[in-house]
């Protein structure tokens, strides 16, 4: 089914692509296109471009692919009349769901639910799972602070003009380096690039640090430890202040891996305290698994690794998911219909796809092979940063979510541009992080191959 | 292909219907659910419910299905070969778009731009659209006053942390009634209903009245316009008033027809004054035709019936166009690329059903079969509350974008179940208001099938 290796016929982006990105250029700003591609004639883990070119795909539409390009069993399920109306006719969910959704539910989304969650609230991407999350933990938090779910007269009135006390100042505590979104409530939350932030308004809301580490992880445990430690007083000094400042933390929102912001890791021991600071100062905990979650730490969801019983009060996904949206516990259910509401609440047709994936993740048993293959390639990269140890340092990962530092933002550019026209397409992340993201269905063999073509990158470099 | 009128065999909600609503209030809120739906055997007009119940639909899962269930030319598109990659291959489409893709834009979301815009953002949602709107808006904003696409060191800095300059304080003017999203950007411009607002932090936005105008509009142009004046000055107070406080206006976000609010309608004469006052203060014009677009109202864009050239800076849209998306004037691209982004920005499957649509549409003369079915509608709304003074009122509409007040909340709640019991299924909006939003493939007979309906549910009143 699958090619075998890259294939390179022009430099990237081939003449195609640029003729084809001065075409888009017309219609919208092209800053961002690297190149344009032929999904058609794409297989498993290699993405072909309009020139032709054949290229091994460790980055995956920005970690959002789960199975690799055409997998047959996506291809099966568009073409089975079964779910010929999913997507042709996409319901409003909240008001008119289809007769099969609470069992569709059950097999997909809650048969892989995190601990101690049973409810399960679909969105559509990133972006909206996490704004709704926000919104839940709001409720959540004025509820209990008044004490009941019926507001005063005066909240009903003020809020309609976006004033107090019935839009309340509450905040969400995040972290320095974070990624969250780019809507204006989720953005509010993301501190990874200026780019995302410049020239939109923002909420005055507590950012914490978050543990800047030395890696191997076991070589540097009592350096990390003081570094972690710093950091959670941080976090319980600033849920004072912004309690003082008459803007109560409501929620405390945290990725398992911060990914955009440079694939930071922090201890299981980091994130079960932070987690007993958020339920100690009656703040709710949310563990943001857009990038994290679907298979690729070698668990399906990356805060498995905590060995904790009680992760999270929501845990909230997209991107490998294929559908957005938020597990959460009980006491986050909105008390009344409508409170957390949108036009589509989801996409029946993205479920579909969802349970096809999650039955080639059981069949094939992709966590494990992630993890054999995250192995693989992790230790390739140790070796190589033994190697090459004025190019790359602070190689680190779980699974195959993976990252290595170059020496500074110019080498990290150039590094990813000559593997790219070597066949290997990489992203970057951070200032000078090159990240990996590959599907779940990445082999030994494709991370051997990587690691020669990018062992070649390195020695001409 | 399509049924001929309703069959009702239970109450709504059936037996099935109540199961699978407890089955489902086990994971999550379901205060808003109807009933369940069986899509399968819907058709054309006639949605199925799960206790075997067909009703004429005029609300099309809150006015977002364009050419009614199940409709063969969708059927068609989804096991045509060559669309196969587009389903089950999702990209990430601002940095690899499939190589079709120019070509796609500009036979379908660009063959309906609106007038003076050959620039269009395709997003996933009302809300992205209209959230990642306001953020072109600011960025336009901050370029113009800053003079220079170059940020100042400190606005760099001070961006990260959710302060000024660099998150300045610029506020985008909304009027009282309109609804564009739920998201924490779009709902500090939404002022709909208390349930959407309360509990969640907001933004210090200027609100101005919208015109509470009398129908019909033809009876009462001298109050109206005193009405429209009164509103026109307000907005006019509100940007000094807002500039002098140090958050200036950087755009001006309105509908058409303000649908959530109540289904509340303004002359053009009003529009293209408001259009005006934007260009005369600095601010950028954005018109959402999230509800209004798509040809519901017998126009492909509601702003088509102001007939004027330039009827604004941004124009954004979803629901029925399936994409969400935003129009724009070249001004209003982004001056570098991941400046208005996310993982996915839109869905080329869901450009597929918009061609298709926009082909049934335009292969069957739909626009104008709005226009006829909308009169039937709007004439036999007219002939009921003359027959029915004490009950109905304000009878309104542009196409089949129509809507008549009930005598108060509560009569308007027992009309909308008692017509469903009836077999037809309608969305109350606003306060008091009944609102229809059926499907573009309405046509006279539905129209007529309504209003037989309708006045046996008021004749037994
Ligand atoms: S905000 Fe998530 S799809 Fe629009």
């Amino acid at each position: 089914f699958e090619y075998d290796a890259p294939s390179m016929k022009t430099p990237v982006p081939g003449p195609k692509s640029k003729e084809l990105t001065r075409q888009l250029g017309e219609i919208q700003n092209v800053g961002a296109v690297n190149f344009f591609c032929n999904y058609e004639e794409s297989r498993g883990n290699y993405l072909v471009d309009a020139d032709g070119n054949r290229m091994l795909d460790l980055y995956t539409q920005i970690s959002s692919v789960p199975i690799g390009y055409n997998h047959p069993a996506l291809m099966k399920a568009v073409t089975n009349p079964i779910h010929l109306s999913a997507f042709v006719n996409r319901p409003a969910l909240g008001i008119l769901p289809p007769e099969n959704f609470p069992e569709k539910l059950v097999e997909s989304l809650l048969s892989i639910a995190p601990t101690g969650m049973t409810r399960v609230q679909t969105m559509a991407c990133g972006s909206c799972s996490n704004e709704n999350a926000y919104k839940a933990m709001f409720i959540w938090y004025k509820n209990k602070e008044r004490g009941t779910n019926s507001p005063s007269a005066d909240e009903v009135s003020s809020c309609m003009i976006n004033q107090g006390p019935g839009c309340p100042d509450l905040s969400i505590l995040s972290f320095m380096g974070g990624f969250h979104g780019r809507t204006l409530g989720c953005l509010a939350t993301t501190h990874s690039k200026v780019i995302h932030k410049l020239d939109i308004p923002s909420f005055d809301w507590p950012i914490a640090s978050f543990p800047r580490l030395q890696y191997p992880l076991e070589e540097f445990v009592r350096e990390n430890a003081q570094e972690e430690a710093r950091c959670l007083e941080e976090v319980e000094d600033l849920i004072v202040k912004w309690r003082q400042k008459g803007k109560p933390v409501a929620g405390i929102v945290v990725e398992p891996i911060q990914a955009e912001g440079g694939d930071n890791h922090a201890s299981p021991d980091f994130f079960i305290k932070l987690r007993n600071i958020a339920r100690k100062h009656g703040c709710a905990f949310h563990v943001d698994e857009v990038q994290t979650g679907g298979g690729t730490t070698g668990k399906f969801w990356a805060h498995e690794h905590w060995g904790t019983d009680d992760p999270a009060d929501i845990v909230s996904f997209s991107k490998k998911m294929l559908t957005g949206g938020y597990y959460h516990k009980d006491e986050l259910v909105p008390d009344k219909g409508y409170r957390i509401f949108n036009t589509w609440m989801g996409d029946p047709s993205k479920n579909v796809f969802l349970t096809e994936v999650l039955n080639v993740i059981r069949r094939e048993n992709l966590l494990d092979e992630v993890t054999r293959s995250g192995k693989v390639l992790l230790q390739g990269l140790y070796e190589l940063q033994a190697q090459y140890p004025h190019i790359l340092s602070r190689a680190r990962g779980q699974g195959t979510f993976c990252a290595v530092d170059a020496r500074d933002d110019v080498t990290r550019d150039n590094l990813l541009l000559k593997t790219r026209d070597k066949g290997v397409l990489l992203g970057g992340c951070g200032d000078r992080s090159i990240r990996f993201r590959p599907a779940l269905v990445f082999k030994e063999y494709h991370a051997h191959q990587f690691l020669n073509i990018f062992n070649d990158v390195l020695s001409e470099y």
